[in-house]
């Protein structure tokens, strides 16, 4: 369980190693799970907003698509220091594999945060082509995660 | 009610009225209210976070306040839009006087996104005395709208 990785670390450095710097711990295993779903709550709402525009669902905002950049490049990195030991119990979706593969869960964070990171800077350039050039690619990442280590609650 | 107010506006002129920007409605109030719970989680999270280091608690870290910086400046514009009409029900905290008293909260909101963003830079300054002497007002501006209009869960 590599729960001391940090927020700090996934944030400043994602691609790479570092000291871990996370200061506050959870409590109780409930705030772990608090902690982890809002933020996967903001990066689903968000995102989803910019797939509207990309399937022409909604017409293309450029305001609205800058700030969900911002909002999914930074959701994106929040929620890993919060899979800590024993919050795999409890009003979660996530499967008990992610503590038992922890290296094929790491890979699959890190391409995720790498493709979200196109979507935002692609988000962020104001222009819907460069959106739908990146967008399907990230959605997959999302999906690969979900598809090994998440139940639907 | 004031939910056509955007994230966007939000984010991006937090002290100037202007055009809404918001594209995606919440398809139930459920959804509405898991978003701003979502986002007031991260914001207490890291708020928190700050407040550990303000006290003793934790040893100052420079590189922690700044990632704490940045995910408090944006949750705190995030959780407005989604006090939709009709998600007063359900599970959440959000007390029914929010949705009688809309110039009191907004102005509540507007108060607390002023004191949040004084930490936000006093956090990314790397200077902890800079960060102790706009913490408190800041938690003072969380607490007046938690007393007015937050049920305990």
């Amino acid at each position: 369980m590599r729960k001391i990785r940090s927020i700090a670390l996934a944030l400043a450095v994602a691609a790479l190693a570092g000291p871990a710097l996370a200061q506050q711990q959870y409590a109780k295993a409930e705030d772990a799970i608090h902690y982890r779903q809002g933020a996967f709550t903001l990066l689903g709402y968000h995102f989803g907003s910019l797939g509207a525009m990309v399937q022409g669902k909604v017409p293309f905002n450029a305001a609205q698509a800058a700030i969900d950049g911002d909002v999914i490049a930074i959701a994106s990195k929040l929620p890993f220091h919060a899979f800590a030991e024993g919050s795999d119990k409890g009003h979660t979706g996530a499967k008990a594999e992610i503590w038992k593969e922890q290296a094929k869960f790491t890979d699959l964070r890190d391409k995720m945060q790498a493709e979200v990171a196109k979507v935002s800077a692609a988000a962020k350039s104001g222009n819907l082509d460069n959106l739908k050039a990146v967008f399907g690619a990230a959605g997959q990442s999302c999906k690969n995660c979900h598809d090994n280590y998440r139940r639907r609650l």
